[in-house]
């Protein structure tokens, strides 16, 4: 079974030549929502699938990985991800699932791809905007690795190297932006810059989203989660946005991870870090852009603050989300009050 | 099943009293040799085991792993390593096995115990040359997986790190020697640190050997094997004495390992901080010293340059491999000709 968008389908026609699918999947919607999971999981079950091959983004992945939790063979689906953006869902056994205007997420091994393909290549044509968003979001892992619940030394460590490559990486995607159509003839003669700049990003993001699956979400994850399922708001730009303003919260309870992601940004301080490297790549800044209210805050804190994982460094209280929200609603410095 | 030599079972009568076992086999012999294996083997079969307990360093470990590797069931036995030196043998899928004359190594997920307890207190007895030995013998599992076939940037980052932390540690263990009777109440005031010493080695090793499991063999490990499996040398100070002289010769051909080793020791020079920790622990020096004879040099020449890898940056002649022999029998400077 291929899952793939038909945007995804046309411009990797030549990747998926090779395989013959006795399904292909088309219908790739952000959060996976339930319906078009059942759709997936029917289609599947009808043929008999064993492989998924997913190419795409952390929807068309997410997707394959509920098919794979669904299955009725004991160990899942045997998952091979094609990852076309840095979401890093390939590196995860973490699946989402958006039902009922929540979006549930959960752990199992069954979801963690079994075989992934790094092509740099198939990043190319993602627009610079949305590679931008991707970055960041693969950094979010990173970071909230550093106090999930299951943070560990190890986990830091590969945590910190992936921060350290993408925040290499941004700054020369952007210099060196999608090539029309995907075809790297087109790159002209910066196209090695142009692929290693991919490639690192790639590694990065693979790298954090790996600290993250072992150490799980931390309150910035939670934050994001609430944000996306039950306002809506579009993935990978939360994350890029909200970012700034929990490390803001957390740094001064969190001394170690406040070094190391300062370390691995370049820059004396995290906040001071993340604020820059968003600053020069463009990145959105205000939640308000995205379709979230200011209205909504009230609801958005009463949702997360359930969710505020107790290990979180920094004890959070329904003052501190609603300020970390209006500054992230209205794009103004993180921690200000 | 309860795999320990004999005076670790009375060390760690406290540790092992909780656990009542089928069968307790005692005969730990360095290397593995085929007949303990087999007679451990026998044991084992005739109760029915499923899971060993291994406590000990590489060889009570490396036993354990033969068992798994023979048994009946086909995902083999469930080991829970309990380390009390640094080999690093719970963190890697490598097992060993000395027959005829010959070490055979080999590589199978089976082997890989799936429970590794690290408790400081156990290590606390190691007499502190061996404790030496054992560190430099596991900053060696980093330092190879650098060039070793399987390199690789994720293996690259945890060996730097391993080799970080073991560097870090092993001064501090010196400065810290064993307490008599491994009793952590003997220590005095300094208990913390001796503790965080030996937490910190433990961690390096477990890292090192991770990173090596991973890699695979390098140049060092084959000739390691074959002068502890050829000519009976010790396998920790063996790893000692011929380290520098590896990295010596592959230095200059490996630019990128020669800077990671030379930072991770904190050194200007892979090399030169490799000696600079060695002569300041009075590490052993000179293969000739453990029973290694001038006129064995060319019969471990003949043995080794068949194992080469083909993977080693610097290209290695008979000729190289004598003069690195000879010079690590004298205790002589790493790559004078």
């Amino acid at each position: 079974m291929v899952i793939a968008s038909r945007r995804e389908l046309e411009r990797s026609a030549a990747v998926l030549a090779g395989i013959r699918a006795a399904v292909v999947f088309d219908e790739i919607v952000q959060h996976v929502p339930a319906e078009s999971a059942e759709r997936a999981h029917r289609a599947a079950q009808a043929a008999d699938i064993d492989v998924v091959v997913a190419l795409g983004g952390g929807s068309a992945i997410g997707l394959s990985k509920i098919l794979s939790l669904r299955s009725d063979r004991p160990a899942g689906l045997s998952i091979v991800a094609v990852p076309t953006t840095y979401s890093g869902s390939e590196a995860t056994a973490v699946w989402g699932l958006f039902e009922n205007g929540v979006k549930t997420t959960g752990f199992d091994p069954r979801v963690l791809p079994g075989t992934v393909i790094y092509d740099p290549t198939l990043t190319l044509s993602l627009p610079s905007e949305l590679g931008v968003s991707s970055a960041l979001n693969a950094l979010a892992h990173g970071v909230d690795a550093l106090w999930a619940p299951g943070a560990n030394p190890v986990s830091a460590l590969i945590a910190a190297e992936g921060i350290r490559m993408l925040a290499r990486a941004l700054p020369r995607i952007v210099a060196r932006p999608a090539v029309a159509g995907g075809d790297p003839d087109l790159g002209g003669g910066g196209i090695r810059g142009t692929f290693a700049a991919r490639e690192d990003a790639l590694y990065g993001a693979y790298l954090s989203a790996n600290a993250f699956s072992s150490a799980g979400s931390g309150l910035h994850h939670k934050i994001c989660h609430v944000l996306g399922g039950a306002f809506g708001l579009p993935h990978a730009q939360t994350h890029a946005i909200v970012l700034p303003h929990v490390v803001a919260l957390n740094a001064s309870a969190a001394p170690e991870a406040e070094v190391r992601i300062a370390a691995a940004l370049g820059s004396s301080s995290a906040v001071e870090g993340l604020l820059a490297l968003r600053n020069s790549e463009h990145a959105p800044t205000a939640l308000r852009d995205f379709g979230f209210a200011e209205s909504d805050i009230a609801r958005a804190v009463e949702l997360i603050l359930p969710a505020v994982p107790a290990s979180n460094p920094h004890p959070v209280t329904s003052d501190d989300l609603t300020v970390l929200l209006r500054n992230a609603w209205a794009g103004t410095a993180p921690g200000r009050r």
